[in-house]
């Protein structure tokens, strides 16, 4: 499948506990299967440390590159957090509290301390637009295509859904899967000759590994009927092969 | 922390199943566990689609950027498994069979159809020396400073613990974590403080958010006597807070 530039998204993973090895990263899945029921193809990840001119450089170079860019991680109160701020200077903008999402939290906070950590969560670049946080109100924010959103997987997970008027969908990706129980070796030429007669479906071949290998064939296409009939043949080549 | 390049490293996931988010990557967890353990930091992960092009020049931009790089996936034997191929052209190498790894696989293969499948799993670029494969027969390799390993976490981590002697250590990276019960806006302000005080230590502050929000606090160095130090005072901060 080739996607047009306008149906491309990148993802900017931006944390030390990923690189680390500390933490496995979920949201790279969850924001891809959601872009996909979308039509839109995660193209690339990245995921980069807390450091301010790797942040900047990549954002800008990825936001060329494809129609929409999200990043996660970096938009708390504390130190390591600087997300907002290389984002800004990514787009040159001033670095500033956001009227809308001071109010939002000086509200929420209003029978604690509203000390300079929380206050932080309401900076952003100048000319940010928010994104609602349903959960802990912190918002996140967008500039141009560049969508900046929290680490923390449940509160990723609450927001993402409250953009889906802002990405302008194309064709929903479909897909057929089906566990062969057969070893990829002998099915290698038989899928090869499928992939070369259906250009417009992306066939992958996932072994395993368990008491027994086998193999997890996933077809993927925008179109129906191409599917449809690419799964029949790939149905009929399992079944001479078991 | 700050690593001189030659304690550096860079991760390239290859393979389509987890940019679509089908598959949720769990071999940069493992490698970078792996790495950290040796002293190397990873700088940079990358996730890239089975897509030579992409291959080659993603390849051709880390291996110059860090001292190891390590990919993952696309070296089995079906159409989709572009990976040998790709980073033979990377190299400018010819890609053909290795003696050694097709003398193993025949062997392995011997009562069953050594098919075109099998033996393109010993294809590798002409000067590539071999990581053995100690579950499935069909060898990793590595040309340079670039390690090609299988995508199926199983068999990765079966190889990766026989690089042991080719990785040259740096100081192992130790880390003390403390899940704090507290909120991280609190803890907002003191932490930047430590941060400011112990330079050579990163301090990272996770929130998490379950049946009441908490944040565990990781320290991160190669330096014993400091991050002693240092831990004492995140408790004694951790404790004037609770």
């Amino acid at each position: 499948m080739k996607f047009k530039k306008e149906f491309t998204a990148g993802i900017i993973i931006i944390g030390n506990e990923i690189l680390s090895g500390r933490t496995v990263d979920k949201n790279t899945s969850f924001i891809a299967l959601w872009l996909n029921e979308r039509g839109i193809s995660v193209e690339e990840v990245r995921v980069i440390p807390d450091k301010e001119k790797v942040i900047i450089d990549t954002v800008n170079e990825l936001r060329k590159k494809f129609a929409y860019i999200f990043t996660t991680g970096g938009i708390g109160p504390t130190h390591d957090d600087i997300t907002a701020e290389s984002i800004s200077k990514a787009f040159n903008q001033k670095y500033q509290y956001h009227p809308e999402a001071f109010k939002i939290l000086e509200e929420f906070y209003k029978n604690e301390d509203f000390n300079e950590g929380r206050k932080k969560m309401a900076k952003m670049p100048e000319h940010a637009l928010l994104i609602p946080n349903p959960k802990t109100f912190a918002s996140g924010f967008y500039v141009e295509n560049v969508f900046v959103l929290p680490g923390v997987p449940s509160i990723l997970q609450a927001m993402l859904p409250l953009l889906e008027k802002i990405i302008k969908p194309g064709k929903k990706i479909l897909s057929f899967s089906i566990d062969t129980g057969l070893k990829e070796s002998i099915m290698a030429e038989g899928l090869s000759m499928l992939q070369n007669k259906y250009k417009d479906i992306d066939i992958g071949s996932y072994p395993y590994f368990k008491e027994k290998p086998g193999t997890v064939l996933v077809l993927r296409t925008t179109e129906k009927e191409l599917l449809k009939k690419c799964e029949e043949e790939v149905k009929k080549l399992v079944h001479s092969l078991r």
